[in-house]
């Protein structure tokens, strides 16, 4: 936890046409993208295992987001 | 776009298990969870405004989070 800066995600909030942001809502988003991070991540550590490969790629990414989400 | 920065979510797949990962792969995890973060944002807007309020709060990114995952 607590990989993902805080400012970065607070501008995807400014983008989506926030007029005020809490810097609570800044530290939520971060908090739930680093779970969906997590949790994309893990399952394509297993996809790049299955493939047998010791390198994890963009295509194990791509299939472990399109399985989750 | 392009919001979230790479490094950070290459440390997400390493703290996974990943023994190595490509360069794409961390674009593509940043730019999929960055995907994810502007629709949990633009729903978190639309849940601010519901409720009389200008500031976007982080009751507003839980439940948008909730309802989109």
């Amino acid at each position: 936890m607590g990989q993902l800066p805080i400012a970065p995600v607070g501008r995807i909030i400014k983008n989506a046409g926030a007029q005020r942001i809490s810097d609570d809502a800044r530290e939520a988003l971060a908090k739930a993208l680093e779970e969906i991070g997590e949790e994309i991540a893990a399952s394509a550590v297993k996809l790049a295992k299955h493939a047998g490969r010791k390198t994890v790629k963009a295509e194990d990414i791509d299939l472990a987001f399109k399985k989750l989400y």
